[in-house]
């Protein structure tokens, strides 16, 4: 098993990594609750809560289903999963868990935040991707007019991350959580990122997953001890995403998943990286890897004026220049500033060369 | 002018209290915001938005106002307020600042608090209670089931209370705030309880107003530093909040202000402390403080066991035998378990009592 310390401004938390944890849910618990109601969703549950369950058998345990996807991180469900808790008679000693991705994760994360005002909750990632979102504390929901809008900063008690649930997960849901693990890897390790582009993402064992989702918690970990609120180095966290979630909200948090994007946006990333400091970054490799593994990289033809606007709503910086985190090499991010004529010349050039191949 | 720090787990802020201070608001920003949105109600804001906004004559000052009263405290209120954020463009160096009661002030903090994952925030309160919600963190909204059940703890960057907007609150406002000032002097300082017995509420100058607001938020103050989380000293505030939240529930949040349900609520609570510790307590002198003040004593004719249920769903403890806050003297105060049969005692001879006088 692998396990990570986080450091946060109110607590410290473990990340457990390995096989089968579920069956043993209950030892990681820190101390007995009054109460404890699994949040989950239709697609998770499915599969593994009744295993959950059985690992908390003695505890007093109910549990609670929101639909699979996107949609649930609304303050409708964050409010009926608040009705939920008060019915289910949840005090200031109950534990919520969360079983499922970054959904869940956010949402049941929130909810705890929030929960007369504050009651524990625990992690129960289910996807590759939640390795990211189960660390660092940020929880939240979606409002109408932007992303996790609404949200705080609450820490879980513990992140239980059995990787035996990943064998379930949809081809695209794979290729989402692994390329942020080569966004880790891309800011922070240039062996890991080398010894990532030789694995197979349909082809993984148990060992690969829980040491390669180990390896870009600790990176994550390490980044959000040093910077918890966002003001420094936890920016770098973004490289890939200022296109990515560009992409993403013209594409409509779909057909594509989150990490298919900001692999494409760690592409453009890397090409402008290579222009502004004049050097050579892997991005033939780290191209061809991605075609290697089925992701998309046939995006329908956007307005280059488009893309920009998203870019600069979704910074919050209409008017001004755009903040972009590059490299000057694998392993050192720096955020640089890229004004507009630069950026329709990149990302015209960047379009053109994604075509071709 | 009245200064009281306040150390809490995050951070210190300080209560301003005195009199002509919204004229000059701006000083006592601790920085430059990109925007501030003041929140403020139908009422307050009738009164005082626009000083308010000379007072900020510079910055960039948007404002939205809810409707008056204890609704307002609802996920609708809080989503349209994270709306009208979104759509005047605050960002995370924007300020909120609360003008009104403890509605606004425990609204727009909670709003604070999870707008983007937390913006800071200054209460303005303009009502005497909200010298107990503006100070100590807490800060919710109420769900269908309950009151307070949404929330966070987060403290405000500063507070700034102006006691020249007291003047023109109701009647049963004034009532309301000061019963929270005499709860505050009965548990932490017998000589303030008897200068606050010589006053009459209707009365007040701005130097009287400023001094006892003053006092009440240095005894509040120095009980939520020793006991952020309520885990022990800080249950001392609810004295005379056993009844006073059973009762409020079943009036109905009207036409009886909180205050002067707490009242009634620490009459008997100084009679149950004089017959647990076989004491004598200033009940009589209470008693006749609040009736020269007008506070209405004349409750309805309510069932004792229906009143012991409300105070057994207020404190979530179906079952077991109810806590109260007693006074083994003024100034000390002690959590105590009372049983069904006694408080059933209890009960019926204060309601008789009350009836009597
Ligand atoms: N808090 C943070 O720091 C942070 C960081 C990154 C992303 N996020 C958030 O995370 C969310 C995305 O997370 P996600 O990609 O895990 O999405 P998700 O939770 O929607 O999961 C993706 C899909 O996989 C299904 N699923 C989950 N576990 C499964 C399993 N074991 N087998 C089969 N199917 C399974 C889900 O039902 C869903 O349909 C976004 O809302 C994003 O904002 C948060
Ligand atoms: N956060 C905490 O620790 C804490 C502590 C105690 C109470 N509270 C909360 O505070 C709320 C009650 O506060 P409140 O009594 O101030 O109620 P409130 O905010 O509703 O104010 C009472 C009434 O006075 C009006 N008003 C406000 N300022 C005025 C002024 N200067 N002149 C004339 N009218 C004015 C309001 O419009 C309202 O109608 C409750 O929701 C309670 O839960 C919170
Ligand atoms: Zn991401
Ligand atoms: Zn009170």
């Amino acid at each position: 098993m692998n396990v990570t310390k986080v450091r946060s401004s109110t607590n410290t938390y473990k990340v457990y990594i390995g096989e089968g944890l579920l069956e043993d849910l209950k030892s990681y618990l820190p101390k007995k609750y009054t109460s404890i109601m699994i949040v989950t969703d239709s697609m998770a549950g499915s599969y593994y809560l009744d295993k959950a369950k059985k690992g908390l058998a003695g505890e007093k345990v109910v549990a609670t289903t929101i639909p699979a996807g996107e949609k649930s991180k609304s303050i409708q469900t964050f409010y009926n999963l608040h009705t939920d808790a008060l019915n289910y008679g949840l005090d200031r000693q109950s534990l919520i868990l969360a079983l499922g991705g970054g959904v869940v994760g956010d949402l049941a994360g929130f909810v705890a935040a929030t929960y007369m005002r504050g009651i524990d909750f625990i992690q129960v990632p289910t996807t590759i991707l939640a390795h990211d979102s189960s660390v660092g504390g940020k929880v939240a929901i979606n409002h109408e007019q932007g992303k996790n809008m609404i949200g705080s900063f609450y820490p879980p008690i513990n992140v239980v991350y059995d990787v035996s649930t990943l064998f379930t997960l949809e081809r695209k849901e794979i290729r989402s959580g692994y390329a942020e693990i080569a966004k880790e890897a891309l800011i922070a390790d240039r062996i890991f990122f080398q010894s990532l582009m030789e694995i197979d993402l349909f082809d993984l064992s148990n060992d690969q997953l829980a040491s390669q989702i180990g390896r870009g918690v600790e990176i994550k970990a390490s980044i959000v001890e040093a910077d918890e609120r966002e003001s420094g180095v936890r920016k770098h966290l973004n490289f890939g995403h200022t296109l990515g979630h560009a992409l993403e909200s013209m594409l409509g948090y779909g057909e594509w998943t989150h990490g298919e994007l900001v692999a494409i946006g760690m592409l453009f990333a890397l090409r402008v990286s290579e222009d502004v400091f004049g050097t050579t970054l892997p991005y033939t490799q780290l191209h061809s890897w991605l075609r290697k593994n089925d992701y998309p990289l046939n995006l329908p033809d956007f307005e280059v004026q488009q893309i920009i606007e998203k870019m600069k709503i979704d910074k919050k910086t209409i008017g001004r220049s755009i903040q972009m985190v590059l490299l000057r090499d694998v392993g050192a991010p720096v955020t640089v500033q890229v004004d507009d004529n630069d950026m329709v010349r990149y990302l015209k050039s960047f379009m053109n060369d994604l075509k071709k191949i």
